[in-house]
């Protein structure tokens, strides 16, 4: 999407760097500072995943599949046989995989490169497949959010209709925006895609605690394309649906069981409580790939536990640093779960790639039926 | 309750002033430093109410009281005779009255001061009584509050009885805790009465945002007295919910109508919800000063709207200083209402000095038939 009117995505290939340097978005230090950041080995990406320069599954992704097109570059560089060659790039996607354990996107793009790469039969071609497959992760990643927008856009629309003049309220929760894939993101594409078409919309912002991705994340990239948005602390969104003042919500999903129920951000849950009981809309934008096609039962996702840091301190810019707060007294013990379930009967449909579901197996196979053969 | 082994309230006379001193814990440095705060004058007064030096409906009201006798003391020095010393305390009760005029509690107190001193003849007794007014009307907000404590205890005490060894995890939202009252709170009544009692309790701490009083003040005084309890982000609650980890929520109000509908501190409804979905008891403890035996329909109740800086910055601990943070982008709008509605139909019950009732007319006309009249 754009920022100040140029057109960025998440991560891309350096212009003039002979392909060996990709770049990317250092998201730790937004909303205050813009940086881009030089990515030049395999170590680098993994620090890049691991601390979070970047995050979101369809991002972790990308940068998955380019950190092992690096690594294939560094493999031709020490490496003298093919043989060598797999093993030094296998060794590479052991590392990366190790950075995030939870995140599906990133062992899967591992794997679809190592998969690529085994194939070839020479260094050369081995490194030009890993050039490929990472352009094409990278594509087809902004090419799904892309028609999540599309399909999503007339429920935006039919709203929007009944309301000529007003802007269509949407609240969304965390970041699943195209700072968290490679462009336009799930939850947020329909509503860039609204907002490109000349509809008014203006974006309920959860700010996301305990790291504030919408606070920091969501605001940033929806005021650098232009759209209308309000931040709000999390618990403001019930009594916004109490007073008329949601039209719709839309959010993201981390993992989604092939029965419907959605993982997703921690207070994605109580959200989906309030839109239900009165009666606004809930829907879960995904690509395909957050689809988990072996779990039914949503409660049964191992829910990951971080550390109580980012419970007792916020992190924030002061006098033009950005330096962490302590809120919480000395000695008070915190609790910091990244993520909940909301359960299928709670959620209106699911927006995926390739058009819109209700959020049960029945929906789920309807759109994609060779995942259930 | 206990600071470090001592006993405090959140308001006192100085001891050895000769009642011309009133002191406060200055709230506002809370939970990094302990501040005492003396109050000499009615200005002074204004100053810590409407700064937030003291807050809480049982708090402001006697900081009301005290400010009011306070006022009849500079009366006394500066007004020959009664007519001109009423008209003193008067004006000095509309300048209390001003501070934070959605108080419920404030103004109530003020007019009690006003009632008691009119009716007495001399300058003497009128600083007299109004002496005594300021310590009636804290001692009934702690004996209030004590009450609220003792009915309370054996619902926590049968939730022990069913798991013995185990603590009964208790969950609240805000600081419906002695810091906003005289002494022992509303909510945090049960809980204190219960730990004092030996019933093992652990206490989930909603931080409650956009101003943190859970993380800064229930934590505090939860951790001074030394019940277990652990911090969470307002998320959080759903989750720990649909994993059997609370086994009640008890919360406090701002003003609840006399038909049972709660409003108080934004997100509130949230964790209603969320304990309706989960079978998790809600109660609400409130003394009777609380309810509005005027309004029967609480999403009739006007919202506070305050500041978007609560909202755009975070203030804490950062270097021993205690400073404000940035986290949303420049130029993102916030919003900030600071209470919503629970309906009644979400309130399991209603905890209140003279027992526990359901969240109905007939449930407070039963405990309180004289307000029907």
């Amino acid at each position: 999407m754009n920022v100040d009117g140029k057109h960025y995505r998440t991560i891309w290939v350096k212009p003039d760097s002979h392909d060996s340097v990709i770049q990317i978005i250092d998201q730790r230090s937004l909303p205050h500072k813009f940086i881009i950041e030089d990515l030049v080995n395999v170590n680098q990406f993994a620090v890049a995943i691991r601390d979070m320069h970047v995050r979101g599954a369809g991002l972790i992704g990308a940068a998955a599949g380019y950190g092992m097109y690096i690594a294939s570059i560094e493999g031709r560089i020490v490496c003298d046989k093919p043989g060598e060659f797999d093993e030094f790039v296998g060794k590479a996607g052991e590392k990366l995989k190790a950075t995030r354990p939870t995140a599906v996107n990133l062992a899967w793009a591992v794997e679809r490169q190592l998969q690529a790469i085994k194939k070839e039969q020479t260094i050369d071609k081995k490194v030009n497949v890993a050039f490929q497959t990472a352009n094409k992760i990278a594509d087809e990643d902004a090419e799904y959010c892309k028609r999540i927008g599309e399909h999503g856009l007339p429920l935006i629309k039919l709203i929007a209709d009944g309301k000529p003049g007003d802007p269509v309220n949407i609240l969304t929760h965390c970041n699943a925006g195209w700072l968290a894939f490679v462009d336009y993101g799930s939850a947020t594409a329909p509503i860039y895609a609204a907002h490109d078409a000349g509809i008014p919309v203006h974006v309920w912002v959860d700010e996301t605690r305990p790291r504030n991705q919408g606070a920091r994340l969501t605001a940033w990239e929806l005021g650098k394309h232009g759209v209308p948005h309000t931040v709000i602390p999390d618990n403001t969104g019930g009594h916004l649906m109490q007073h008329g003042l949601v039209d719709m919500c839309i959010v993201g999903s981390d993992r989604t069981t092939y029965t419907g129920d959605v993982c997703n951000k921690i207070g994605t849950y109580l959200k989906a409580l309030a839109a239900n009981d009165n009666n606004v809309s809930f829907y879960v934008a995904l690509p395909s790939s957050t689809f988990d096609w072996k779990i039914n039962y949503g409660m049964g996702i191992p829910i990951e536990e971080r550390g109580g840091g980012e419970v007792s301190h916020v992190r924030g810019r002061y006098l033009g640093d950005i330096v962490g707060v302590r809120i919480t007294p000395d000695g008070s013990h915190t609790a910091n779960y990244a993520f909940d379930v909301t359960p299928r009967r709670l959620v209106t449909g699911l927006i995926t790639e390739r058009g819109i579901c209700s959020a049960s197996e029945e929906g789920v196979r309807g759109l994609f039926p060779e995942k259930f053969d």
